[in-house]
């Protein structure tokens, strides 16, 4: 493997853990000190697998960052109980982000409500994800909003767009709110070079795929 | 099957033969004739096996409106030889509009091109389209760009929401450029409503498939 480490544009580079899928958290830490790479993005499947306490002791003591925990979210259950335990959980993940001493917590908002009678956002779908943001806040643990491509919209994201999370983050600090781009989800967005340029200025990119 | 033919909400109803794929135009206008529909969208295929004149006569004398032929475009080549044959095809497509008797042209504006360098709409990418607009209107023949899901961004449309088509189309008249609205290409589009909204208002909306 080539060491990316003495090359200074490597500095903020790191490995999202769902990149290498087959490999147990030991093993992408691994890889990373080998490959000279200075960050890991954990999948909260992995730290959970290997155990909160020993992944974070695991990848502090080879020296390497937490440039993020991958992923909350799954807010957008219609009924009251679906809301709860998605909050429950997403307020698990932001203590876990803080465990391993990361600031951003990656979040897919959740899909579409089942059986939803109209063909826009619905009004209310993403209200228990603004509850949350005190708590993040607290915790010093920034809520990353990752738009997915369209096909995704059914399952897992309504949030399509680069532009929407920004529109829908206007009210909070880019400490509190921040976007990741990831351009296999947002290659087709024809505002996307304006708006990769308005996350920029508006601080509130945690993450960036090219 | 059902009459459609004495409620007044269906007169503007039209079978898409892509609907009916299997149905060769014959059968298509038998069962629009059968059904209570009182208009067609034939695809081009279909009207080419037929034969264009055949074709028409066969629609006019069942008694049946053509409300669009389906469907022109793919007007994103990047090399000029790519870009006179689409040109060509689509100057074709409009003359059999016209000796179809519908005053409505469906496109697909084509893909992303090949090889392209931006993850943003190419400047250029649909001068194409736009040199066909004198000769469409000069024809008495609206060019209707439909958004596809995002899904097919890559090789059919580098349009996929319906806000970027109106902003396109906003130099020309509404009865040079029009849209198409299908929901199984759009539903996922956060802009959704305030974009059909304004289609209405603006008398650009060609067809709508709820």
């Amino acid at each position: 493997m080539s060491d990316f480490s003495s090359l200074s544009v490597f500095s903020r580079l790191s490995l999202n853990s769902a990149t290498t899928k087959k490999w147990t958290l030991a093993e992408a830490v691994d890889g990373c000190v080998r490959a000279g790479i200075p960050a890991i993005g954990p999948w909260r499947d992995r730290v959970a697998e290997a155990g909160l306490d020993k992944a974070s002791k695991l990848i502090r003591d080879a020296g390497l960052r937490v440039s993020s925990l991958c992923r909350g979210g799954f807010l957008t259950a219609a009924d009251a109980e679906g809301q709860a335990a998605a909050v429950a959980d997403n307020r698990a993940a932001i203590l876990e982000a803080v465990a391993l001493d990361t600031r951003e917590l990656f979040l897919v908002v959740g899909a579409w409500r089942r059986g939803r009678k109209t063909w826009w956002l619905p009004a209310g779908a993403l209200d228990r994800l603004w509850d949350l943001v005190p708590f993040a806040v607290e915790n010093g643990i920034r809520l990353v909003l990752e738009p997915l491509h369209p096909m995704y919209a059914a399952d897992r994201a309504l949030i399509s767009t680069l532009g929407l999370p920004l529109d829908l983050a206007a009210p909070y600090d880019a400490r509190a709110v921040g976007v990741g781009v990831d351009t296999f989800h947002v290659w087709w967005d024809p505002e996307l070079k304006p708006q990769i340029e308005r996350a920029g200025r508006e601080n509130r990119i945690a993450s960036l795929r090219p």
